[in-house]
């Protein structure tokens, strides 16, 4: 981490949608004093269903923006399948630290299980790079992950207490459970690897077994971003004590509907969107 | 329609993704003796939820790579939300005829209605762009519009005929009864405005009430289509009788997932896919 970073940073989050808004979330929480400025890739989302390739490209356009025309000085990758995939590429793209979601969520699980057995549920792109198991296993856990699909579009429905969403998960679950016992293993902790799921996460507890704990990747990357700048950027009495959080909010496509669903992931209105053409 | 086109023409068709392969399906069958060329933009997928100016621009990228480098004389787009949204730009953006699915589907819906008054259920795009209503009023037809989100990830997940699909189809249904009702409809016809339905076929026939049509847009369009070619490239006897079909399909993402989810759509594998990059 460079020491050049000022004591209100700017703060670049990244997302190919809406749901890096509840790692936005956690941010605001955590870095009251910070500058937020965040993307969402909105024109060209999902990345959960296309390829290593396509993913990189959009997430290195994406985090430039931040960089170049927001001057983010640190940059969180808001979104699973990205940091999954594009990591590497948005680090070699841009000059400044660039944290993802995945390993602050493999930290998290590691401090939760007694087992060491994980159950990890994401995107189909994510479960295809297989970034969680990695992940976890250099944190000396054993995960088996699981694609859950239906999950985001549940959500994006608004059905994020609804009984098909239960009986979805539910199916999700018993699939997921029986892939890890045919493994022999012992699982206690469930990661939600997608930013769409912590919307889930009264429905998720409500049906996990008894004693299962839930991590949330978003909270645990704010968590790890917040670390990072060692309270550099905490109130620190007087006036700056009451300055409000700067927050700037980015889309690639429709503005009008990124604030109507926005709100219900940053937990509060995300004020002006403004429309950012990327040529894609 | 031209007079140029040959006997043997080229047709384009176009969809953001794999559902107008059911539109391709029908082609084939009326017109066996075409050359089909077919993209599906699956890099920028789904459209169901963007904006206008983003899907035009989408579009005509798409159906120049079938006119200019394919060399297509006649342009089916076999995605609602294109044909809804964005077919006047195509037109204007190529020089050949361009078909789309809502007028097709909204005649079928003539043919097949007594009471007049018909249910469209789409993607968001497309209900919020009213093209069936406006399409039907032209047929002389009441339409009620519903945006139904879960089908297209249902039919993804390849969950064609599972209890929580028929559970969504029914809430789905029952609040466009509900909507129809409200307005003194007496609806008998069901247009499924989403080539992704088409595979839910059997699943809505069991759900809707007795006597209540179902109609095709996917089917109505490949009818329009060969109705215009008027009988010219119908088999003419001799060796052309055993000619098979040449179908050239590209995507502009993962060709591998479009082989493997695309032959559900098509009903036959598709064969080779080329990767073709637009640029965005």
């Amino acid at each position: 981490m460079s020491d050049t970073i000022t004591a209100s940073p700017t703060i670049g989050v990244f997302d190919s949608g809406f749901g890096g808004l509840t790692v936005l979330r956690s941010l605001i929480e955590k870095l009251p004093r910070a500058r937020f400025a965040f993307i969402g890739d909105t024109a060209r989302l999902p990345y959960g269903s296309k390829s290593r390739r396509t993913i990189a490209r959009y997430a290195v356009e994406s985090t430039q923006f931040l960089v170049r025309e927001q001057g983010a000085e640190f940059l969180v990758i808001a979104c699973n399948t990205a940091s999954a995939l594009a990591l590497d590429a948005i680090q070699d793209a841009v000059p400044v630290p660039v944290l993802g979601v995945i390993e602050p969520g493999a930290h998290s699980a590691r401090a939760a299980s007694k087992t060491g057995d994980v159950l990890v549920i994401a995107t189909d792109a994510t479960v295809q790079s297989h970034a969680y198991a990695a992940a976890c296993r250099a944190q000396g856990l054993r995960a088996i992950e699981k694609a859950c699909p239906l999950l985001v579009p549940l959500v994006e429905e608004g059905w994020t207490s609804h009984p098909v969403t239960e009986e979805v998960f539910r199916i999700y679950l018993s699939e997921i459970t029986r892939d890890a016992a045919a493994q022999g293993l012992q699982p206690d902790t469930l990661v939600l690897g997608c930013t769409h799921y912590p919307l889930l996460r009264s429905l998720i507890e409500k049906e996990v077994p008894r004693g299962m704990r839930v991590i949330d990747s978003a909270e645990s990357a704010a968590d790890a971003a917040a670390g990072m700048f060692n309270g550099r950027s905490k109130p620190a009495g007087g006036n700056d004590d009451i300055r409000p959080t700067e927050i700037h909010c980015f889309a690639t496509d429709s503005v009008e509907k990124f604030e109507r669903l926005g709100s219900r992931f940053l937990g509060r209105p995300v004020g002006n969107v403004q429309l950012v053409d990327l040529g894609g």
